[in-house]
């Protein structure tokens, strides 16, 4: 169950990557990661052209989806981040990639935040695809950040991805601290977690609609817990999380069967 | 780490249950569910006001989101599936639901199709607050269509579901096939599975933007693995699959940490 890029494989031609995320095509952190990914292969971007924050792996079934091309590398698209990895592998590239990075999100997709995570959807996506897949993303809400301290560690793991290839089924979910310089970094699983207090005050419309807008407090369920990823990030580390599509639960299952 | 409600607390007070769906607080589906539900409880329905199929865990964090008392027990919501359960639980029931059921999803949910969801993605929600939560779903595109072969597996779920509480972190995915009676019911994991083809012919917009309408077709990878959702629905029986959480690959976590 094994796809394995071997490093004679990979030397022979130049890698293709699709880039995507769920911020929009001038997203900050969309263009960093691109800048990085220039250095190890061909690269297309296939975008939202908005922001789509929250939007998991959610696609657009009701109705059409659209792209532009922007530049040379570049298409947005009015989908959601799923549907932008889903056309691109099917209308946009000249081939299939050889790797799909998503991100940097701006704000963390660590914990439960990664099931309603757009960038996180988006390498899920591709993972379904048997590609290989990482989603970035940095625990931040500002627009304009520094990116920079974790270019090593996107490129130590992007290299050894392009090199190594991942497990069928799985993709990667790493995490950065907002820090300018990181600690280090650790593979780590998803922390347990809870939101709550989601909704600001309720007002009434004209049509006695009661209108909440969404917000909430993140908790960490296990803040101790030094092998998860809000940890990590906590302690200034980058957090590299293993995901998989296979969800099953397993134990249940087999209790279930008894 | 396991939370039961033992038989004695679930005899003191009528129980409350939340239903949902993706489908429409007015579809079929959900209507009967609601039927079965008032056998066991008091009921409140809070769902999308129109279809949101392929919304998965997404949520509205860009727009405010509103809800409309339609009658006593039923809530149209113009946000996501779970935006329907996040408003619930902080803002619309008099206290935590004993349980959450989404559906019945016209269209099945199995496989990594439960991925896009929003059914699966409303449960997942409830799992996240805590609450012992069951997605239903029957693979069929009619919007009008006969649940009642479902009924005495969906009342022997909710019951056991009721008495015993699930595994903290875990919830139900239950998927019917379209027959006129279920040759049983088998507790399995998830299939593996492609969609491919997924995009109608591009036409160009007057601004040069191609235009995608979303298809696809669906590919079971291990079509003869009697432990899996998709055979179970195919071979006409119901299909009970444990769901989890925790999507860490801890397989993947352990090789990366040697």
């Amino acid at each position: 169950m094994q796809r394995i890029n071997t490093i004679s494989t990979f030397m022979e031609r130049t890698p293709l990557i699709l880039v995507t995320n769920d911020d929009g095509y001038q997203a900050q952190g969309i263009n960093h990661l691109a800048s990085i990914m220039k250095k190890f292969g061909n690269i297309i971007i296939v975008a939202p052209d908005s922001a789509r924050s929250g939007a998991a792996c959610s696609i657009t079934p009701t109705q059409p989806v659209s792209t532009k091309q922007i530049n040379d590398d570049t298409y947005a698209c009015s989908g959601t981040p799923v549907d932008c990895v889903k056309i691109a592998l099917e209308k946009i590239l000249p081939s299939k990639p050889d790797l799909v990075v998503s991100g940097i999100n701006h704000g963390d997709n660590a914990s439960i935040s990664l099931h309603y995570s757009g960038t996180v959807g988006a390498a899920f996506e591709a993972c379904m695809k048997g590609i290989p897949a990482i989603a970035f993303s940095l625990r931040t809400h500002k627009k304009e950040c520094d990116f920079t301290p974790f270019t090593q560690v996107i490129e130590e793991w992007v290299d050894k991805v392009l090199k190594e290839g991942l497990p069928t089924d799985t993709c990667l979910n790493i995490n950065f601290p907002e820090v300018s310089h990181l600690s280090g970094s650790k593979v780590c699983r998803m922390a347990r977690g809870m939101w709550h207090t989601e909704w600001l005050d309720a007002e009434k419309d004209a049509d006695g609609r009661n209108i909440y807008t969404l917000t909430g407090t993140f908790k960490n369920l296990e803040p101790d817990a030094e092998d998860t990823d809000y940890w990590a990030i906590d302690h200034n580390m980058a957090a590299i999380t293993p995901l998989k599509l296979d969800i099953t639960d397993y134990d249940t299952l087999g209790k279930f069967c008894i």
